[in-house]
């Protein structure tokens, strides 16, 4: 395993990542993380407008020692490469470059200032290695900027920066305690200003948010939506949650708006800027909603080295289940069959106008297929419930939370049990109880068909005759269908529940 | 990965289970589990005593069927050797011998029938190698028959078949659907009588319980301690809990004993007969309460594949600790010296009277340290979490769930967060939450003089002085110690807070 370190020092926090990956293999992992809040950018907005600004001596002081730090754990801990980038404060400032200087005669660090335009194309390969975005747009809210992009086609058309970073812009519209009407108008009207000279909105469309302001509000709002504990991968952050935080947090003094539940302490006099500045996006460019993925600077850059300069996953979704069934997966023959037979009935069953559920859910389906066993690596015992929880917390980028917990749920239900949709709060759908019965239903008789993990099921055909449903097994001739055909007799409840008729397996 | 496959072919249910193992290794794993409730001993209680029983043709028929699955299964996955066991009501009906011949020449499954005595040894093997237990007794009630063993020294000292198995006294004593006091009372009697006449019992010591009914009676009993849901491995079920049971038991009809909460809906109809054999047992030996263990006959035939014969786990709590890091486990090299490291400084503060725990807690304290990151595996975010969740989950045998749950937190609690011993619910003791908080605050300093994985501190020297504590951390002079002093200054909070006094982290 060779390992990358990825250290960004941003105007709000510097954070270094190490990466471990598997050359030759798409297989990747983050293996550690450390952090400090150096808030370089810190009184930079003040001095905005009087020509470039200089950085504060006590964040330099912060930065120095935090870079020794740095610097020392990458030797100590030996990793094979290192890639420092600083961004927008450092890049802004009349100082910037002398703290580098300073830093690698210091401590050894050679860091580099990266444009907006590098910024912008590490944003665009977290973007498109994390979300399924062919066309559209991306923001990135940093704290002395942000970068808008544009994505056509999976690849970066444009970008721009503006200097509307969360922390610059509270330092200079937001200066006390409380914000009051007038601040948050003239906020909105500063960043609507500089969104409009862009030009390039087209009324709507996608748009991918990258960055800690935005994770920090889809995940206060997240909060809302009874879910179980997950990251704010995918998650759709849309106007009106927007809006709802931005009532709640201005209502607040700077002091407390870190009370609000999912808002961290730290963000917490930086969060209402950069809410207002998404906001304003959202309403300039047209949009319903902000799609948010947990990757970023940092995960661009290890990408370029991943994938190289251009590289791009061929299907995240693929990308993402395959690396986690690699974790922890230990008869991938035994999960692609499954796949095969779970595959013969949704097909069939849709065929024969037993049910109407397309693409989107067979998609999760062949997922949950290829990780309803990963949970055997905690305990064979309730190892559908290890599955469950190994998928949620785990993640798959790519697909939103919605898609996650009910990739999870048909993992966990792949045994026994009755489904329970409950865990989808406020992201249900009408119809969702029966959804997951079926889907269920369909991969609880293919992993009973696939019982002695031989494949002497080759393929199930289905066929509907009158009130009852007939699954054909199509047996390998030389192998033994004893167990499966035995196993699935005793398992069509579910199936035989959601299709409302009787399933009879016939060998 | 050799594969081996134990099928358990008991009075009540009968159960194939595969385990994997890495030969020249202690690492083992239980990876398949079939079973079907053959109750191949069913109506032989009512012939009790009017010469050798025959096994019910309908019994029969379901016994060659479910032999056919069994058979077809190993050959289907193909495991590397297959081990058929039949217990007491195979052995002891008359026609018993013929079944097997019968199997044998329908499906090629050669089974054997094993004796009392060896029946015994491997629930010997079992209990020595899945609890901590020198010089005691031991008891496996089944369905047809229970054994009684005495341990001496680890080895088995002696053991004794009695015909007091649960579907046994259940159909002779408890033959309606509601048990009458005098039934009860004439169960008792008989099964007295009967663990009288062994005339071994020494007035209390330790007593090992394996099977399912016993597992299944501490289940119900764990039910009630408001504890998460882990196994019963360790468990220590009392006469007082057992006599609540009884009691809750006793007052339902047969139909409504699966409503207890905890016990199984298919042992329903022997549970009671079980329990009152439990019961009679503690009166009859003088013990206070059983210790539960998951592991049983089955593992016991596949310890001695694993071990050889007298084959014993040279420390089953080291060994349980280690098969669990080395599943997940990532740096050992790290994890062992965040032990190294702990150990000096609960030494040292024992030492300087800090504080007064013992071997007990130091012992908690050593396998929370080798198991602190196995949650990386999940997701480095959050792994803390993680690691409590594979804890509780995986499970360690050797220790009692207090000990499991007290190590779960202590790796809860080793980067972050302040302790909450709530988890522990009606297994809490009194100061418990001081507890957590020092082993917490010492493995959480371990972990940050350890943050850059190289053991740049090889030591850490602690005395105190006046109200404040002193950690001098020995610096290995050819490594950088600015990322171990830098982290552990940030994280000092928790120990300080247990200790109740200042501690000053001193290079």
């Amino acid at each position: 395993v060779e390992r990358v370190a990825v250290i960004d020092m941003g105007s709000n926090s510097w954070r270094l990542v190490v990466f471990g990956y598997e050359p030759g293999t798409p297989w990747w992992n983050l293996v550690d993380e450390i952090r400090e809040a150096v808030r370089i950018g810190a009184g930079m907005g003040e001095r905005l407008g009087s020509g470039k600004p200089l950085l504060r001596p006590d964040r330099v002081e912060l930065a120095l020692h935090t870079a020794a730090v740095f610097s020392a754990f990458c030797r100590a801990t030996g990793v094979d490469q290192v890639e420092a980038l600083a961004t927008s404060a450092i890049r802004d400032a009349a100082d910037g470059d002398h703290l580098l200087t300073q830093i690698e005669q210091t401590t050894g660090l050679g860091a580099r200032v990266i444009s907006g335009e590098e910024e912008a194309r590490y944003g665009w390969l977290a973007m498109a290695n994390s979300t399924t975005i062919e066309d559209g747009f991306g923001l990135d809210i940093g704290g002395g900027s942000i970068q808008t992009l544009r994505i056509e086609g999976r690849r970066l058309a444009d970008s721009r920066s503006l200097r509307l970073g969360a922390v610059r812009v509270s330092e200079r519209f937001l200066p006390g305690e409380k914000a009051t009407p007038k601040q948050l108008k003239a906020l909105r009207a500063h960043a609507a200003a500089k969104l409009e000279e862009l030009g390039w909105w087209s009324g709507g469309g996608r748009l991918v948010g990258i960055g800690g302001t935005i994770r920090n509000l889809a995940a206060a709002a997240m909060k809302r939506l009874d879910l179980p504990d997950i990251d704010v991968q995918g998650f759709l952050l849309t106007r009106d949650a927007l809006e709802e935080l931005i009532d709640e947090l201005a209502d607040r003094p700077v002091s407390k708006r870190g009370q609000v539940k999912g808002i961290k302490y730290d963000r917490a006099d930086v969060i209402l800027g950069g809410a207002l500045v998404l906001a304003t996006t959202l309403e300039e460019g047209g949009f319903d909603a902000i799609e948010v993925t947990e990757a970023g600077l940092r995960e661009g850059a290890f990408f370029e080295r991943l994938l190289g300069e251009d590289g791009l996953f061929e299907d995240v979704r693929a990308e993402s289940v395959r690396n986690l069934a690699h974790r922890f997966g230990h008869d991938d023959a035994h999960d692609l069959h499954v796949w095969t037979l779970s595959a013969s009935m949704y097909d069939g069953l849709a065929a024969a106008g037993l049910h109407d559920y397309g693409q989107d859910e067979r998609e999760l389906l062949w997922a949950a297929c290829l990780l309803h066993d990963i949970g055997v690596a905690v305990n064979y015992d309730d190892h559908h419930r290890h599955s469950h929880y190994l998928t949620l917390n785990a993640g798959l980028p790519g697909f939103t939370p919605r898609e996650l917990i009910l990739i999870g749920l048909i993992a966990r239900y792949h045994r026994k049990g009755e489904p329970d949709a409950s865990e989808l709060g406020h992201l249900a759908e009408s119809g969702d109880e029966h959804r997951l019965q079926l889907l269920c239903g369909v991969i609880r008789l293919a992993e009973q068909f696939e019982r002695s993990r031989d494949r002497a099921i080759a393929d199930v055909r289905v066929s509907a005759n009158g009130d009852a449903v007939s699954l054909a097994a199509d047996c390998d001739p030389f192998r033994d269908a004893t167990v499966p055909i035995w196993a699935a007799r005793r398992n069509a409840d579910l199936l035989a529940e959601a299709l409302g008729r009787e399933v009879a397996i016939d060998a």
